[in-house]
């Protein structure tokens, strides 16, 4: 009945496993457990060990590759994909490299800079690719220090395309991606997790498929953690393959796409297209929709089969950066995650510095790249109590159009949306208003983001909506805000958050942009509700008012789950605020103002909101109660009254 | 209307100015703010600045004077004074000391010690007293530095009295307390608070009471941070002495007490008594209890005086270590804090090192002195999330008998209330049964303490004692229990702690001892449970069964505050739980089976229990639903039968 238990702690075996990684927390080296609660075990632990713990449970999964674009503009459009498609819950994405391409440049559009963007600001597991033939030591050496920098922590090792038609192995040189392998255990250790290719039907080039196995377990061998397959047409390659065994994990890859593109790959990688898939696809090559149906259906039936085969545990797709083909596949599979659990409100990063990461200022709710952006260089993240942390210093944000910040709309339709030209204060009160309502602007045009939002109004925020439309309209600018709540299912569908089991409570929250009269009129109002409201009221050029105690922060989310701490995510500190603040009044005329002519009354207009309003945000601490704060503002108007 | 606030935090700028003391804390050293919330401010501040604040907000305030004890028996019966007096509300207490009784020592009677036991175990702001006279410049260091050690911050800096009649001022020596202040602030610059005599009438051998006033001017030179008055019998002469005015708070002293005390101390300090005074006392001087009414009704006149000219904030009581008179002056004063406010669950530390203390394991919750003594090495507290702290390792505890863990009641009345003669387990069973429902035992004895509680049942447990009643009956034999609390305020009188306005929670907890057999029926009754109840069971020998995630600590009490970031006081640590178990098992046979002959049969049934039962914490955690833990009780005797 009785045996001793040994139990480990994921978090602190995991920061120990990454040696190389500064984790900046002094506390976990000390301590003899996890000095931050473990909610979500996928941020403690490497994608080998992810896998096999879903190998384990026989949770199946799925996989996403993507190549680098071409232009900026392309790059935000799959960094905005990259947002939509991880919420199905992949567990991971790979991004390809292209020798051509500069790949490891600090260009937008590199393998490098895209892979950065999915870890860091996306927080997507995330496979570099990267190819070794003809390159140096040096330069290898160099990508992957880099790809450790970033946060990276995984390679798909390949030996890539040689240049030119007589390629001949150079001595000493990296002519086999085993090549690769080998250099990265010998200079990284166990710090990256290593990918290989698998050649399901033989490596075109190789002599035979046993000579083409011995070089996959020669890879296996000298380090590999996972085996990634190539393109295929029939399962019964893959299961084939499995039956050889080599004791690492082998991922089968899908493709659904176009005959040109399938063309192109087919060219590229030198496989053979069955024969029964030309003879349907002939016929109806130029006819986009059949192709892409057929796909579905072919790619649905294959993965059925491979995944009923119980040899393959994972599926991965090659996407060729698109979304609707795969995120339909995945449906019909039933392994897109319909409803995916937010380990925490606000989507965590996936760079290894940041796994302790639990606390977050509010103000930066909309704009969470943001904030990534702008603590990138702290050395230690807030975990559990904001003022633990050692690097309390805000970055700059001058570039307000840093490609993963830029919004997804052009000028054009953000004048339409937020008016071509503007006559006064009150055509500003309108824009809020419309984004709030969801209503056509006078010209017809919905509002669908704003300067310091650029998705439409989040779920949780239509709780609150008919006293936003009012508050907008009398000239409340409202930027964030949420609901009160005491004590709802941390399952519930639209303020849950955390492991099931758990209750999460917020104190209700309202930021806003006001004039200085409507701030006059508020904070004689405010001294009726004492204790009860906090708040910071601050102009563009930092004068500020604040009934707050001291520099401490007011948590205003917090969760209680079975057998653990308490978990306060999000907090109003006041000293963030300061940083902030200067972030959203320059969002006025960064993303506003500059629309416009300079000298133009539109732009006058913008400026002089910019210049003379004030930021104001309020907390209600009394969770259990009705929010005050919509009385706190309807007092105030009637006192202006 | 808008001005520019620019706010301190008191928590770091304290935690600077006692330069001196190690707290161990890394982060506070590199945050720009409170590593901790700051529920208390108290608790962050030196005394000189307390008595400040209470003075500028005009809150009157008292302090309470103690002589060391002579004999060990009277240590432990002043510290359970120090308990109930401290709970009052004192601003401080002072030890005084003196030279031919060893007052540096490490006697349980010393006055360093007592000081110790008073800021460390009864977490009491207290000041040492030290007199410098006949003695080395050597061991005045020493006992500084000693005093430093333990955590003591305010030292009363006296001259002591000559020993002999012929006292000569030495060369370089220490002949008055001036030199005192001036060797403490040299040595120590500003760690120590440091506190002087005033002589309301001047010194009995200064030539005038003008040159008296020269000393007490010189001494606050020196450093002085504020003034005791001596003992006087008029107020007239201490608002004669604010007048002159020194810049520094002044502490008017007050005696109550029986004829012969006074006599005593008229005589050390050669003050003279009033003749209106003298003609009331000498026809009543044998009748004790008329002297006591007469002192009472003649301090609540001065005092209100004092008061009352409002040039005292304070008033400094001589108890002459006795508690009922002071009690009540200060109750029709009116400035007995009658409803004590916690500032946390449990009662904290004056330690500075442990100021930021502020999450402690629930396994102590009855034996906090113990759980202080087993901490003292403890380089680092945890600071809100247990995991933190870099000091996870309990000292020993071997000395069940250490002076300030021992029990009350001596080994004839625990053998009363615990049974001379022990007949099985049923009547272990009847001892807790008699504990929890207040109940004369078969012999007409009341149980009023148990090995792991030295005192009655606390009010918290009274709301679950019939529920309690039943499972120790059969065996369920519980030494520890909350209620779970979903959100009620955080002034309510019984389970309130913290400042006012906030919100506390609680999940339901039970600790018990109970037979394998029970265990075995528990265990299955638990699988049904899942997730909602959290358990550790574990026999002496250390065999442990839980379903708690890896190692980490379940928050069982917690709070929401205004303004604040999460309090959580307390938590069920699964790593602490095994150094409690030690104690827990340990105090069956050091402090019941050793009442017992050797080889006796009632010494052979306790050992019997502590070699075979176990111990058992129990979680609900679902704390906004009815407490399922007597479900849990009543499905596993259910099962039994």
């Amino acid at each position: 009945m009785v045996n001793e238990t040994q139990q480990t702690c994921s978090a602190s075996s995991s920061s120990k496993s990454d040696g190389g990684s500064s984790s900046g927390s002094e506390s976990s080296k000390d301590s003899s457990r996890c000095s931050t609660p473990v909610l979500d075990t996928d941020r403690h632990e490497r994608l080998r060990d992810k896998m096999r713990r879903r190998q384990d449970s026989g949770d199946k999964w799925f996989s996403l590759e993507f190549f680098p674009p071409r232009t900026a503009n392309a790059a935000v459009n799959l960094i905005s994909r990259f947002d939509r498609m991880g919420a199905g819950g992949p567990l991971f994405i790979d991004v390809t490299w292209h020798p051509a391409g500069d790949p490891g440049s600090d260009k937008e559009t590199s393998s490098m800079i895209i892979a950065n963007t999915a870890v860091n600001y996306c927080g997507l597991e995330t496979i570099l690719h990267m190819t070794c033939c003809n390159q140096t030591k040096d330069d290898i050496t160099g990508h992957l220090q880099k790809a450790k920098r970033l946060g990276l922590k995984n390679i798909m090792a390949l030996r890539g395309d040689p240049v030119g038609e007589e390629w001949e192995e150079e001595v000493d040189g990296f002519n086999y991606a085993v090549d690769l392998v080998k250099h990265i255990r010998n200079e990284f250790d166990e710090y990256f997790d290593i990918c290989v290719a698998g050649y399901p039907k033989g490596h075109p080039e190789a002599e035979s498929y046993e000579a083409d196995l011995r070089h996959l377990k020669e890879k296996v061998f000298a380090g590999a953690d996972f085996v990634i397959t190539q393109l295929f047409f029939s399962s019964a390659c893959v299961t084939g393959m499995s039956e050889k065994g080599l004791g690492k994990t082998k991922i089968p890859c899908i493709l659904i796409q176009g005959y040109h593109s399938l063309r192109q790959l087919v060219k590229l990688s030198k496989l053979e297209v069955p024969q029964e898939i030309k003879d349907v696809i002939e016929p109806i090559k130029d006819n986009d929709a059949a192709i892409r149906n057929y796909g579905v259906e072919l790619a649905v039936s294959m993965c059925r089969e491979l995944l009923d085969s119980g040899m393959v545990h994972g599926l991965h797709f090659y996407t060729l950066n698109r979304e609707v083909a795969t995120t339909e596949v995945l449906k019909r599979l039933g392994i897109w995650n319909e409803d995916p659990r937010r380990p925490l409100p606000w989507a965590v990063s996936a760079h290894p510095k940041r796994r302790v990461e639990d606390v977050r200022p509010i103000f930066w709710a909309s704009r969470p790249k943001s904030y990534i952006y702008r603590t990138q260089e702290w050395d230690d993240f807030p975990n559990g109590r904001w003022g633990n942390s050692s690097s309390p210093a805000f970055g700059e944000l001058k570039d307000y159009y840093l490609f993963y910040l830029k919004s997804k709309s052009p000028r054009e339709e953000l004048l339409k949306m937020w008016g071509e030209e503007l006559t006064g204060e009150e055509s500003v009160f309108e824009v809020f208003t419309c984004y709030i309502t969801g209503e056509p602007n006078k010209n017809g045009h919905k509002v669908t983001c704003m300067p310091w939002n650029d998705d439409p109004l989040a779920t949780e925020t239509n709780l609150l909506k008919e006293q936003l439309e009012k508050v907008n309209r009398r000239g409340i600018l409202t930027i964030n805000s949420q609901p009160n709540i005491n004590g709802k299912p941390s399952t519930d569908p639209i303020v849950g958050w955390g492991p099931s089991g758990g209750y999460v409570f917020q104190k209700a929250y309202l930021e806003f942009f006001t004039s200085s009269e409507i701030v006059t009129a508020l904070l004689k109002v405010l001294k009726k509700y004492d204790l009860r409201v906090n708040y910071h009221i601050v102009n563009v050029k930092g004068q500020n008012i604040t009934n707050a105690p001291d520099l401490q922060p007011n948590a205003v989310t917090w969760g209680i789950f079975p057998g653990r701490e308490i978990i306060q995510p999000t907090v109003v500190d006041p000293v963030s605020f300061l940083s902030w603040k200067d972030e959203a009044f320059a969002l006025w005329i960064e993303q506003w103002a500059k629309l416009y002519e300079e000298e133009s009354p539109s732009r006058m207009i913008i400026q002089y909101i910019h210049d003379n309003y004030y930021l104001v945000n309020l907390v209600d601490n009394d969770f259990p109660l009705e929010n005050c704060l919509w009385q706190v503002v309807d007092d105030t108007f009637e006192l202006l009254n």
